[in-house]
């Protein structure tokens, strides 16, 4: 922070840009867990704060499904935020006066880093579905090459919410000694057959989409924004609870004072859920979505105990694990599997349940004591600028 | 039952037709809760058991979103029993030996009773959405004039699961010297914000699919059926519980030792889902299920005190108000609430909850103290044969 910034301080990070690096090359490329390999491989990211000569005040933040590297500050020009602006900041949970803060784009994704919708350098064309699978460890992978390419040996914290944490989670099994801490919140060490099931039903509105084109729609001029914006709405709904959405809409008319008695979006939370898929659809891409989705099926650490005993033998990381009450997408219950799974290999581990009506996304919104928690958390670690 | 029907009695009904009626005509038309006329209406219906000579002895029943008139029992030639044939029958909670058992299919339907799918006779083709919007007191009064039409005058009782519970409910309130009971199961007096979004999503999914045509496709000679099955598998999640899900299919793979690394369906449970998807879209007409989404959404005979004091007053039915443990779609407390109003006004209600781990779709399923308790309400009522 300069002083010819003096409203950055106050505001948050103030102006800040997104840089892209290549961080995998047709010589050294990517190996990943399908056994594919991708190069080249760009990562897209931000960072806030200073790194400290000790180099040991680096905090990763790993963004949820439909994130990206902007979690902080404002672009040039532009009035949107960060995605976690209000967490990320001077004074703020995530302190970037003590902290050097470290946001990427995750690959398989449509904002800045390598994913189905980059150039496949074998056809010269997007790749689609010709692009590889990739799983949370993949992610990580990319993740940690660009830390080394920051210079950071150790991070003081890995923190996430929802599939944010799985990675946060993965981090501290795949690379226990470069991992201080971990944050992992309103995540899950596996999704159950209903988050499956969810997720199956998006992809199929997206891929039953006739501007699909097995994933080329590209080429075609078109996308299948009428079934990403389905599976973003149904998707919305799952963030949410049942309380804070009757809190929000309960059944209030939209602009009306009587039922249309046809296919108007009559009720409140229609034009609401309305909105918000005719909004994702701008901003993101269809093919992402099926890759990190199904990123997200997969993911499970702890298939078994002597997995789980395995993994976990190296692990030196102290871990905060953070739930919310309404949270019916990860419900608290999944976090306590996963400290108790900690506990059991005789892990570091607090554990929060924050009370909360908001559901999934409360690990987005400004929640007093859960700001204050993760924030009395991350103050030991890694020291200062 | 007679002697040659020897199995009927063991296996249920037996062999059953549906039959039709013509209710209304253009010159006596059905009256809409819309300021809508509709002519003409023929409502398909089905009836087991016989009518005793006091015509005491009728049970109607009310069908849920996508079932039918074909209740109990099996029609010549085809192996499908009707949708809650364990439950209707010689002996069975619904005792056609004792009771005279009627069921027809809702209008705004599409399986026999006068939709969007019947001929406009305004246009002579089918009608699609210009079909006026009908709630769920509309079907009430189809229904009415088909007891009329089978020389009932009071019901012994009307008994529906999901919104035939709604139905139910609302016989109670607009024919309240017509029905001696009401069973009320897995229902609820309003749907939530969270009900309405999950029924928004399903209405986009159909409505943006090209095949829609702005419900004119049966003239282009297609369905919307890709937007129709993400609609169905979708709402087939809140059908069932997460504890059901995981129970059936946690995250077992289906046919596969191993992931695919691509976009097949994985997981069991995809393949399930996808499986009810595609079936369904055989059996159901698109536009029926938007006008039935949009009657749920509109059901709402409590909208405030005054209007449940004054529906109330008259009401003389008894009630039994069933919900399950793990229904997150109607939860108990929705159930418990329609109590509370009804308790509120001195009715008569007794109300249980069973435990289930099947969800709103328990239901439908033999649960032994479900059985028995329906059974023993019933058999107060409307003496017998």
């Amino acid at each position: 922070m300069s002083d010819t910034q003096p409203t950055a301080r106050r505001d948050g990070v103030g102006e800040v840009a997104t840089r892209f690096v290549e961080l995998f090359t047709a010589d050294a490329p990517l190996r990943l867990d399908s056994g594919a390999i991708l190069a080249p491989v760009t990562v897209a990211y931000e960072t806030y704060g200073v790194l400290n000569e000790a180099r040991n005040n680096a905090v990763l933040i790993c963004h949820a499904l439909s994130g990206d590297a902007h979690v902080a500050g404002v672009h040039a020009g532009k009035a949107n935020r960060g995605w976690w602006d209000n967490f990320v900041g001077p004074g703020r949970p995530i302190d970037t006066e003590r902290h050097f803060v470290v946001c990427s784009n995750v690959i398989g994704g449509c904002s800045g880093s390598t994913g189905p919708g980059s150039i496949n350098p074998a056809s010269g064309r997007a790749y689609g579905l010709d692009f590889p699978m990739v799983t949370t460890a993949d992610m990580v992978r990319a993740q940690r090459a660009l830390v080394d390419h920051l210079g950071i040996r150790r991070l003081a914290s890995v923190i996430g919410g929802s599939v944010g944490g799985m990675q946060a989670l993965q981090w501290t099994l795949d690379y226990p000694e470069r991992v201080e801490s971990a944050v992992i919140i309103a995540a899950t060490t596996r999704l159950s057959a209903q988050n499956i099931a969810f997720n199956a039903v998006s992809r199929q509105a997206i891929m039953t989409d006739p501007d699909f084109h097995d994933g080329n729609y590209a080429a075609h001029g078109v996308a299948p924004h009428r079934g990403l914006a389905v599976a973003r709405m149904m998707a919305h709904i799952t963030y949410l609870s049942e309380e804070g959405l009757q809190d929000k809409f309960g059944r209030n008319l939209q602009d009306r004072e009587r039922f249309s008695y046809g296919f108007d979006r009559d009720f409140a939370v229609e034009s609401y859920l309305h909105y918000q898929g005719s909004k994702f659809v701008q901003r993101f891409d269809a093919n992402a979505y099926l890759y990190l989705t199904k990123a997200m099926d997969y993911y499970d650490p702890f298939p078994d105990a002597a997995t789980a005993a395995r993994m976990l033998a190296p692990v030196e990381s102290d871990y905060l694990v953070c739930s919310f009450s309404s949270d019916w997408r990860f419900h608290s219950s999944r976090s306590m599997e996963l400290v108790e799974v900690l506990l059991r290999h005789h892990k570091h581990v607090t554990f929060q349940e924050f009370l909360s009506t908001h559901g999934h996304d409360s690990f987005l919104l400004d929640i007093p004591a859960y700001n204050a928690t993760v924030k009395a958390f991350l103050d030991r670690r890694g020291g200062g600028p």
